[in-house]
């Protein structure tokens, strides 16, 4: 068959990529090649176990395409001809494209463990079926292991602490939890959160082995612990997955990822590349950045598939920023740019601002939390690098202002005089609003080193 | 006395100048002139009725100027000798200052209706007293006309309600309630929501004459409409105080305003003006904007703060972008910038977008608002101008992305591919957020006018 543009991969660049061709060229022909058929909303995978009713609520449905005109395909990309422009996938069927986007994604790592092959052990699939094993088997487990304890755990670990007979364990290696993107400070409150809803945390230390017969039974770990487990939950993190692409010949850098430019070419040019397989540049360092969000993912797919018949849209905005947010037990944190940490690595010389304020004003007014919010600013021109939000849900919107800022390079005195709406109801006071008094903080400090 | 810095105001606008001035020049002495000995939370005004238990909960506290080493008196400046640098206050006490920053605020206009001095006609002053007295009488009222349907007419509605037994009247001169912030349709939705918890609203209607003998106890509109009423809340609208600004000579403007420039100062060069009695003007057209809002003016007190002594930190954002938030019954409502109302008004020629998505994702999550997104744009250089949202809590820091969009001069492309955080329990999908897909819209308007 003929398409004009055809799209391997049904996750969130996938999908986004296909909607943006079909609004920007609406005469072209756009397919998807799909090979999940059941594919679900990545981000609400930890929220399929309890919060949600039923998993298939979950479910990354297919009428929006249907509704824009974009054809389905449930098969397996299996090669890819960039001289003839031609995809085969695994059914043996051919498709000739004029345009050809590269979306599949990421898989789990799993990481090589004696015993992690054992059934009971899960990694996380992006399809409603494994989602509804793991759902029935951690809804039956009395003990359960996690391992990793970035923001996939940390979320697993919080759920699953909806069943009050349930023992949840979590194993870092790093010293502390969600430490790729918050500082010392946020990882230990989220930390707190977690042990206060009764999950049990072992950072700094590494799984040696998994034991059991005919399935999971304990995990060892390098301490000499040994924790009873009835599952094994697996979320140490991800690889890129560009087979289809290397064996096609494009360029695939060290890392593993698909090599594009900034309209995510990759080195052939009517092939281009987004979400978790493709490369992305830090926004400060242009180093090559694993930020696997489905919002980063989305935005690529709008450059994507914008530009694929010429740039038609610069991207004026260069580099990727990763901005996301979460909720461990009753906090919500979120955080966009380099942190502290990240920092102190780059040799970026900073200067930080803090401040905290209940996000109602009074304090007294139903439901308040106390909202704190912490900014990292470049030393000398004062750009912001970076911020880190804790508090009640408005954080998820609050970070939002923050990564816009970053993006349009705001600095530090800009933002202490900005503009900014309040109300009661839903905010902190125009007089003590964070966002606004952490700049002013770091201000006060730049004052101060003069 | 002498005092350095003397600012004549206790409201935000003057307390966050005094907290500024003292962290930006800590050798000065700095004190504050308050009129009003017990000032509120202006915002928090209409939640003193019900929704705080205690009224009290809601004063401005002294303790963060006393903590930063302000001096506090309670008095009336009466006059101000600019060439000799002297206050004089009502007490005939005198300060010599070097800086003078006047921040008196506004007054609520009286409409000059038959009988609106009658007891149980209540304006809205900003001290605890008169508060308590209006808490009592409103607590206690079984029929409440309120005239003015801005957002102080439409909160106290909303609040009033929470007492069944009273019949609560909005009375509006406009067609619709909100039409100063919202366009039509966010307008006709906070109705519905008024409408819905019971409130009558008669908008197009204007208050000819209030009756009763030695009370309140009726209001006659201009359609031979006649509402009983307990009492009466007047939240027509405001005028500066600018008297002790215009008997020391200083100018004013038409509009009743004190003159002030970039940097808040008039045209006596140790004296500045800010909140509600400076200039402000308009961040498009510069012209003289009436935006009287908590949040406005502390950024314009950060300004003047810095300022003092010598223009310290440049003022790159020039104009007020009048940004706000609300919540009317179980809806949330926030603008910022021009609305198409206001571009028509002033031959703005606008593609505007829109997009409406749940504010979790998937939508069967805890909590779920429909979250709507309206976004203005220039037509040509696709400038963001202005935006409305309507949706849940979160709708409050939303705002905040377009206000510093518009501030930072944010493009509609830019926007669209924007890199911003989502989460399941928080925010829409990356997907669909609304605040990208409505730029998207817009987008997708200005191709099909080429």
């Amino acid at each position: 068959m003929d398409c004009n543009i055809v799209i391997v991969g049904g996750g969130p660049a996938g999908v986004i990529t296909a909607l943006t061709a079909k609004s920007v060229y609406p005469e072209k022909s756009v397919c998807i090649i799909k090979e999940i058929a059941d594919g679900v909303i990545p981000c609400s995978i930890p929220y399929m176990i309890y919060t949600l009713a039923d998993p298939a609520q979950s479910i990354l449905g297919n009428k929006p395409l249907e509704d824009a005109g974009v054809k389905i395909i449930v098969d397996k990309a299996e090669s890819l001809d960039t001289a003839a422009s031609v995809l085969t996938l695994a059914s043996s069927r051919t498709i000739d494209y004029e345009r050809l986007v590269i979306a599949t994604g990421s898989s789990p790592v799993v990481p090589p463990i004696p015993g992690v092959e054992l059934p009971g052990v899960f990694s996380i699939t992006k399809s409603l079926s494994a989602i509804s094993l793991l759902r029935e088997k951690a809804r039956a487990a009395k003990r359960v292991v996690i391992l990793g304890g970035g923001f996939i755990g940390a979320e697993f670990a919080d759920e699953l602490t909806r069943n009050p007979d349930a023992e949840v364990h979590i194993v870092e290696i790093l010293p502390r939890l969600l430490s790729q993107d918050f500082d010392d400070e946020f990882c230990d409150a989220a930390t707190a959160e977690l042990a206060g809803t009764g999950v049990q945390v072992h950072t700094g230390r590494r799984a040696i082995s998994i034991g059991g017969e005919d399935k999971v039974k304990r995990v060892e770990l390098d301490d000499g612990t040994s924790l009873q487990a009835d599952i094994v939950i697996i979320g140490v993190g991800g690889r890129p997955n560009a087979e289809l692409a290397a064996k096609a010949g494009l360029t695939v850098t060290e890392k593993g990822s698909i090599w594009v430019d900034s309209y995510m070419r990759t080195t052939v040019k009517s092939v281009f590349a987004v979400g978790d397989c493709a490369l992305k540049r830090d926004f400060f360092t242009r180093k090559e950045a694993p930020v696997w969000l489905a919002s980063t993912a989305t935005s690529e797919a709008r450059i994507a598939g914008t530009n694929l018949y010429g740039i038609r849209v610069l991207r004026q905005i260069q580099g990727t920023v990763s901005a996301f947010s979460t909720k461990i037990g009753g906090l919500c944190l979120a955080s966009a740019g380099m942190t502290r940490r990240m920092c102190e690595e780059e040799g970026f010389r900073i200067v930080t601002g803090e401040a905290m304020a209940p996000d109602r004003h009074p304090g007294f007014l139903p439901g308040p939390s106390p909202m704190k919010v912490k900014l990292i600013f470049a030393n000398r021109s004062g750009a912001l690098l970076g911020g880190q939000v804790s508090g009640g849900p408005s954080v998820g919107e609050l970070i939002n202002v923050i990564s816009i800022g970053i993006q349009m390079q705001l600095n530090v005195r800009q933002l202490d005089m900005m503009q900014i709406a309040t109300h009661p109801l839903l905010t902190s006071a125009p007089t003590v609003h964070p966002l606004i008094n952490a700049a002013h903080n770091a201000l006060a400090k730049l004052r101060l080193q003069k």
